[in-house]
Order: C-alpha cells, then structure tokens, then sequence
C-alpha cells in the first residue's frame, strides 16, 4: 500500500502529454496536409498497413507483457508510445523528406513509416521495462525517433540507401540505443527479484505476442517494397527463414537447458529470429536455401547469445537488458546485414567498382546505425538520470503499482477473516496444500 | 453450488434458439437469395469485412471479458448475439431495402452492414453486462436490431442521409438504448459486489480487445465509403485522432486519481474515444490537426465524465452502466455528430439555403437516433422485466456459474482437506472464504 | 519436483530438429527454386494466406490450450509443427505436383497448400493432445503430411478433384488419423486426472482461439477457389453455416446438460462445426437457407455426438480423444461430405451418366481419404509405441512440467517459510505472505 507514486508526478505526465499534443496539434495546423494524389495506389498498401499495425500494438505489447507484474503497464505504456510516437516521427520525417514550399504532405505511406520506426522505441524500451518510468519512457522515445528519423535521413539522402532498406535498421538502432539507456540510467546490479520473472499466464500472454510478430513479420520485411518480385521474394524469404528459426529455437532451447527442457524465453526469443535477420537481404535472396540457413543460424545464434553473453553483459559491462532484446534483436540483424553485404559482393563480384562502393556504402550505413543508436542511446541515458523525471527507486522496479491503481486485490470481508486468524492460534493443515493449489 | 440455474430456462433458451434458427432458415428459404452481379467489387470489400469481424467477435467480446468472474459470458454471449444478429439484420436490411420482386438478394456488403449494425447490440450489452440472462440478450438484440435497421432505412430513404452515415450512428443508438434498458429492468442500487470488479488477470484479456478494436476502427470508419479520396481521408483521420484520444487518455487517467496513478478502466475507455468521435465526420475533416484536436476532445471528455457523471447516473438517476458505454461511446459519438455539424455550417457558409437545409438534416438524423434509442431501449427495459424471461437474481449478477458449468474447482484432494479440516477444531474462520477467493 | 526430462531426449531431440532442418536445406538447395511468373496474381493470394496463418498458428495453437497445466506445450508445439510442417509439404507436394526438369518451382500458393495441410497435423495432435511427447509429435507430422499430400495426390491426378477439393479433406484425414493414432499409441483408460481439465484462465485462451478461428473460416473455405463466383459464394455459405452453428451450439449444449448449463467445451467445439460442415460444398451451394441448414445440422451433431458418442469411443473401442477432434472436425466434415454428394446428385438428376460418374468419384475420393487417414493413422500409432521415441509414463500425460522449464513457482522466501512452518506447531509467520502471493 505504500507504493505511492510520485506525487509530483501527478503534475508532470499529465501536464507532459497534454503539452506533447498541442504541440503536435500546432505543428499539423501549420505545415501538414493530407496528400490525395495516387490514392488507388495508397490505400493498396493498407492491409500491410494494419498487419504491421497488428505487429506493434498488439504483438510488442504482449511480446512484453511476460513479467508477473508487469503486464498492464507493458501493454499500455507500447499502446502510449505507439499512439506518440507515430505522430512525432510523421512530423519529423515529413519535415526530412517531404518539406517543400512551407508545407509537408503525408499519405498512408508516411503512417506505415511513421508506425515501423516506432519498433525502435518499443525495442528498446524492451531493454529498459520495468525500470524506468512513463515519463522517462516518452522522453526516450521523442529522442529515439528524432534520431533514428534523421539517421534515415542520412541512409537515404546521402548515402543513397533504399527507403524499404533504410527502415530495416530499426532493429539495429533500437537495440544499441536501449542497451546504452538501460546502462546509463538504470541499476544494473539489483537484487534478483521474484518480480523480475515471468508467470504461466503472463507467458502465455507473451506467447499470444510472439505469434502475432510472427505471423506478420513476412508483411514488416514486404510491405514498403515496391517492386512485386522484390515484394514476393522477400514474403517467401522471411516466411521460410522465421519456419527455420522456429525449428532451431526449439533444438537450440532443449540443448543448452541443464534439465534438457525447453525454455519459453528462448521459444520468445529465437523463434523470431529468423524474421529480423532476414530484414536487411530478404528481397535479394534468390535461393530459399540461403533463407533457410540464414534462419537456422539466427536462431541459433540467439539462444546460444542467451547463455553466453547474458552473464558478459550483465555481470562484466553492467548492462541488464530486461527483454533480452539484444537477442532477439539485435544479434539476427547484425547477422542479417553481414550477409547482405556478403551476399552483394557475391552478386557483383565480376564488376570490382560497382562491388566496392556498394559493399561499402552498405557497411558504412550499419555502422552508422549502429554509432548513431549507440552515441544517442549512451546521452539519452545520461539525461533520463536527471532528477527532473522521479525515476522509480530499485525496489519498485518491475511493479505495475508503481504506475497503476491496480484495484484493492483483498476485498474487507477477507481482509477483516484475515486478522483475525492471526489472533487465532492454530490453522495447520490447509496451509501445506494451499500453497499448492496457488500456484497452478 | 446452489447457483441452480432456473430449472426451466434448460426448456426456453434452446427452444427459443432453435425457433429463431428455425425462423430464420425459412425466410431465407422463400425471399433471400445471393446476388452475384459486380463480384470483383463486391470482393474487394472481404479484406474491410473481416477486419470488422475481427473487432465485433474478438475485440468486443474480450473488451467486455473485464469483469472477474464474467469471462466466459461476455466472450460466449457476444459470439452468440453476433451470429444471431448478422442473420437478423441481413433479413430485416433486406427488407427495408432490397426487396424487390418479392425477393431479397444480398451480398457481401449487406453482411458487411449487419456486422456493423451489430456494435449496437454488443455497445447496449456492455450497459447490461451481468445483469441479464441469455434469454433477455436475445430478446434485446431482435429488439434493437430492428428498431436500428428501421432508424436506418427513415435515415437513408427519408432523410437521405448516406449509408456509411447512417451506419456510424450506431454508437450513440446503442448506447442510449442500453442505459434505458438497463434503468428499466436491472437493479441500480445494488450491493457493491466484488465481483463487479475487475481482476489483472481479466484486465489483461480486457486490454487484448481493446487493443484490437484500436487498431482496426480505421477499418470500421472507411469500410463503407465508396470514393478512394474519402475512404483515404477516413482512414487517416480516425487514425489521428484515435492516437491523439490515447494521449489524452492517460493524461486524464493520472490527472483525476486521487493517487496520481493510471486507472486501465479508464485507458480501456478513452483510447477508443478518438475513434468513436471520428464516426461521423471522418470523410469530410479535410485537416489532420482538426482530427488530433477532436480526438484530444473525445478522450479527455470520456475520463472526465467518468469521475462527474457516473455519481449522477447511477445515483440520481438510478442508471447503473456495468462498462461504462456511455463514457466510451455515447458522448464520444454526439461530440463527433455536434462537431460534424458545425464543420458542414462552416463549409457551406457562402451557400445559406444549403447550409440551412444540410444542417438541420444532420441534427435531425442525430435526434432521431437518440430518440428511437431511448423510447426502444425503455419500452424493451419493460419487456424484459416479464417473468417468462426468468431474470437473475440480483445477488447472481456478474457470475458466470449462473450460466456456465464451471468445471469444479476444488481437486478431490484438496476437497478432502478441506473437509477434514472444518470438522478439526482449529482453523475455523479464515480457510472456507479463503479457498472462495483462490479460485476467483 | 522429480518430472525429469528423460535424459537421453536431451541429445535426441536436439538432433533430430538439427537434421530434419539440414536437410531440409540440402533439398531446398538441390531441387527448389522461386517462381516469379504470374507475380501480381501470386500476390492476390498473400491477405488470404495471412489469414490462413493467424488460423493455423495463433487460432489452432490457443484453440488447444485449454488444458490448465498444457498452455506452454499447447502453443509451443503448435507453433513448432507449423513451422517444420510447412517446410515438408512445400517439398513433398513440390515434388508429387509441380516436378519438372529436375527442379521444383515454388510460390505462394504452395506456401498456402502447405500451410492449409498443416491443419491436418494440428487436428491429429489436438487427439493425442498431452499424451504424446514433441519427439512423437514430429515424427507423427512428417508421416502425417506425407500420407496427406500422396493422398491428395491420388484425389486431383487420378480422381480428378479439383485442388481445392482436395485440400478440404485435410479434417476428416486429420482426424481420423489422430484417433487411430491416439488408440494406438496411448494409455486410453489412464486415472480421471486432475490435469486433463481446464481452467477459467485457460478457457479463455482457448475461447480466443476459437474466435480466431470463427472470423477467418470463410477464408479457408475459399483461399483456393480462383473463380470469383464460387469465391463469393463459399465465403457467403461458411459464413451464414458458421452463424448457424453457433446458434445451435448454445441451444443443444445447454439443452443436453444435466444441469441445464452452458458448457465452454460444447462451445469451442461446436460454434466451429458450420465452417468445417461447408468445407466440401460450400462453393456450390446456391441457396443460403441450405448453407444455415447444413450449420444447424452440423452444430447440432456436434453436441450430441459430445455426449452420446464420447463414452462409446472412450471406453468401448478404447480411444481417447483429448481435444474432442472427433465431434469438432470429423463428424462435421463427415456430414458435409455426404451433403455434398447428395448436392450433386440432385443437380445432376436430368443427365445420369454424369451424376453416376461424379458422384462415385466423390465418394470414391472421401473413403479414400478416410481410409489412408486410418491405415497410416495406425501404423504411426503403431511405430511411435517403439522406446526410440522415449513415450511420457501416463503420470506425466497433461503436464507442461514434462518438456518445459516452468519457472520455479514458490520464491525461495517463500519456501523457506513453508519449511520452517511445517516444522513449527502453530504456523503463524507464512501466511500473510502467503496472501499476497495469492494475489498476483
């Protein structure tokens, strides 16, 4: 009962989000206009539209909504974020690449971008749930969307990277950038918490998440191509590489468990693999074996990730990554784009000119991504450690009670029932069996 | 175990079913057959259909599954009522607006039509929730559905108010309706029961189907608009505006608890206002920011009325509102219907004699739909207070042993400790109300 | 505390996954290529696969979650069996249908036939649903989708069904096959189990599934058939089928039970029957009355045969059919088969040599679907008794603790607690941790 929230709190978020929005309403009154030429062509992108919709507020919000405690602010805070965040990266992107003449355009295609990139910021704040606040989460992700939106920029007015490709380091970018914030602002070294792990129902729920990312994810690695081979290719690709992952998650979850069970992080986990690496090569594999050991390995890779470097991470760098999204993302994209880059050199290794600059360019937009998200995630998690957002102390993290009014769980009849066994003496038997029954 | 269900509900309800059933086969035998003319158009409507179904039998059904020991009635009755109410409305819809020759031909728009027609049985059954039977929802529905279709066809064919428009007063029909049938035949004034409440658990599957009805109103706004421009300006709009209402939602949630917290009663409620308030004028707003703005009304109106008008409602008035349908689609949608008024005085400023004549039209439409509610929604209140429908006692209210065979919960083991323990002397008090609760 | 994994499955399963995917490879490698003729039409088909795949992995996968202590294992394997499933039948129907030229060209539509074969592994392990270890369940898919693929084979190259046709036969192929897999391989007369019931929670998940599958029956009724018209018919039929069946489901469940109850497994089995019932015919019902009689009809058997059938099948013949596949899918698609040939026979009633011709060859094709499903149905059952396959001891039947890391329930404090509790007279410190562990 003591879990009092902030009480300055109750001034700030309210008073944050309300500023938030009449900014943007300000912003769209000026310079944003709806776009109505071509609209056969864009509203043929709206069922790819909602698919990846589906992906991010229903799929990211459940994917993580696994902590026992966690599960109402998991999947209302990505509903928040989602909500905020499509509305800032269309001004922003619409201010990087369609400003002309004082006034910015947008079609479905600018909410489809504005919706994918918002994957960065669920991504990270996979890294850092549990242990930052709902303020502290908004202000990430107005960074993190400005940052990845002119990193964006940069792939694709300067080094001429596709606008489909240039999204794709999504992954990547929200990754780093949740790893240096959950570094730089949150405590790494906590006591083990009974909070800190999952539940039956809440893995089912995480479960439910998990299969909604992993039907679609053929619709995010398609759905801003624009050329229908490339689109085709690269539904079957990521269809047949997340099948191969899903296989390696369970062979890889059952043999590194020292009971020789399965794991369901690991099925959470490196089940999906498979459709972020192929995000960056999906459209130019012409072989679906290439796909399907592309998957294998991500898959692989993941789990093994999970018992070699949780421990580096988290014990030699200080870094605690609540999701494991350096696992599920991180690492299947870094491998995709290795491939991709090999597998361009493979393709033009007859003409050496063409091969070196687009090897090149490839190479320096991942590393790009990879600075920009790291550089922008280690100052984010500097400024989040500023008094000014009431971060939660240690001992609330991972508690939806710090944020909710979770409804008075013991009703009075009980509670009143409750005191007074205290004062009795005896009760001995149930209790053993209880304890049982509780738990299933 | 003495909740007995009425002994002679086990003769009605599976008799009534399979009359209607029954009923329903025969006029589709002698007057409905399939119209197959413009099938590549009719087609293209599917993908729209089926993301509305997605809403209706998903996203409703486990919106209203908040309740703790309500989840199997409210997913089970809102599958029930939608396949009664499609057949239903196919045949009164046809009636009143293909008949012709003595026959009725439909096709996938009217199943389109039906399935949207039936929000307004799903919105009435939200005020309703617990308090009345199987026997009375589907009264209720027959009842509304046809008072609505009848609404609709003096909207379309007197009026001449458009399709879509006359689809989208849906939320305002069902809403009115379902609170006067609620004060009619339900005790307001009842015992603040535990089971009212919700749970996290049944929070969790409550927030899963709001997060589908968020994603797809989209859909639910454009799916009848017959012009691509409009149909694209539907869709952006909604999807502004929705997002906007979500801000506002947690805005308002923190601001008017008395803790500073969130409240999920209150985000399950006012992250859906956006959508609900775009209704009506969703195809004409032709400005996002006018859109953001409306949705930031509709979500801070529906907190706010929450806290002011649920006391007056229900304690004044004795309307006692089991979801809150008023807050989530009752004063969203008038606010949309006021506000697309002044938006078509505005455009036809120059033009008076229009102006005038529009104007009125849409302000008609809207009273007419709350007045048909209201009169249809008490005079059904009345009907279902008839003894023939065997209403539930008010201290069987929100419980789904009522209804369903909860399989037993008690293990014979423990069933045996428990036994034993009750005839120990000790542990007399705390254990039997104890082992009520586990298995809520 | 003692469900250890029999350890030799830790090297086992491991390595079977590993060499099915690797060769998997080495074939994708030798024989299959892409197909990028026909590109816009392949891509027509992707909304109606998305649907398909949110009903093979998300609807099937909660629709078998219902037992309380068999959520993880319901969705893991699910999800698993997919996976590995559709690899295989790309390849096993890429070579019986399209080899040409040493190579196999694959597209969409054949990632969609694959996937729509799954079901039949899905129908088959919703039979031996706990019973049977993931080792068993591999091998019985492999098996599986190979006899149902020859099958199918047989069906459209030598009876001349058409492929659609072809496909519709996966439920009664499925479900028979699990029956007899069932009687084989598993104890039918185990201990009335506390496990092998559900839960509300795990209700609820299952009712989610159902709902998944409810909404896009119509798609999988229709995904295959290229002819608009009979595309629009059959989505119009299964839809108006599906409805009917729900009526029907409410109606008999409460009208057969003793209590006069509603019972949530009539409901997840029967409110589906009306789409698996219009499987066969739905495409060339002309009448939508005749669709509504056929759902009724099947809803109808559905629950009956629940009741009067279950005890026969369990305990005179001895199989045990966990998930009721039987009554779900056998019986309906059974009845729909039959109607089906009768639909024929009447339309053909003026020219009797085509009448004989087709509707032997209708029948010819349902008894040897059955029959394959029972031959091959027992000999896997047969084949997966062998100790190879390491089978659970029926103690172990319905328990997720068998094959997953189910995550310590009792915190260490906790236990302690319980310990020292045990130990001491009077028990007095667990229990007020004891009640908020309750509450979580």
């Amino acid at each position: 009962m003591a879990s009092q929230y902030p009480p300055s709190l109750r001034i700030h978020l309210p008073l944050l989000l309300l500023l938030l929005q009449v900014g943007f309403i300000l912003i769209f009154l000026f310079f944003i206009s709806y776009d109505h030429n071509n609209k056969e062509e864009d509203l043929a992108i709206y069922p790819a539209l909602q698919d990846v919709n589906v992906m991010v507020v229903s799929g990211f919000a459940f994917l993580l909504a696994f902590l026992r405690r966690y599960g109402f602010s998991s999947t209302g805070f990505t509903l928040l974020l989602a909500a905020l965040g499509v509305q800032w990266t269309v001004i922003v992107d619409g201010f990087l690449f369609n400003f002309s003449g004082g006034k910015v355009k947008i079609n479905l295609q600018s909410i489809l971008t504005a919706i994918m990139s918002v994957t960065a910021v669920l991504i990270s704040s996979g890294a850092v749930l549990g242990k930052v606040n709902l303020l502290q989460l908004i202000w990430m992700a107005m960074v993190e969307l400005t940052a990845f939106t002119v990193n964006r920029w940069i792939a694709v007015d300067i080094l001429k990277i596709g606008n489909h490709e240039s999204l794709m380091h999504v992954h990547l970018f929200g990754t780093y950038f949740g790893l240096m914030a959950s570094w730089k602002c949150c405590h790494s070294l906590m006591p083990k918490l009974e909070k800190q792990r999952s539940q039956p129902v809440s893995d089912k729920f995480a479960m439910l998440g998990t299969l909604f990312l992993w039907v679609f994810w053929p619709t995010f690695n398609s759905a801003l191509l624009k050329d229908g081979v490339e689109k085709g290719t690269a539904i079957y690709n990521t269809y047949f590489a997340i099948a191969a992952s899903t296989l390696t998650a369970f062979s890889f979850s059952v043999a590194t468990n020292s009971n020789g069970k399965l794991c369901m992080a690991d099925i959470q986990t490196a089940t999906l693999a498979g459709g972020v690496a192929l995000g960056f090569p999906a459209p130019i594999i012409q072989h679906p074996w290439i796909a399907i050991v592309l998957g294998l390995l991500a898959g692989a890779i993941s789990v093994a990730a999970v018992s070699l470097s949780q421990k580096c991470l988290e014990s030699a760098i200080g870094i605690h990554d609540t999701r494991g999204v350096h696992y599920t993302f991180g690492l299947p994209s870094l491998l995709g784009g290795i491939v991709h880059v090999i597998l361009i050199v493979i393709d033009n290794w007859e003409n050496l000119s063409v091969l070196g600059y687009s090897a090149l360019i490839k190479i320096g937009a991942l590393s790009l991504s990879i600075a920009i998200g790291l550089v922008a995630g280690v100052t984010t998690g500097f400024s989040l450690k500023c008094k000014l957002w009431k971060a939660v102390p240690v001992k609330k993290y991972f508690d939806d009670q710090a944020y909710w009014e979770v409804r008075q769980r013991f009703s009075p009849a009980i509670l009143l029932q409750f005191k007074k066994s205290r004062d009795n003496v005896a009760i001995k038997t149930p209790c053993p069996l209880l304890y049982l029954k509780l738990f299933v």
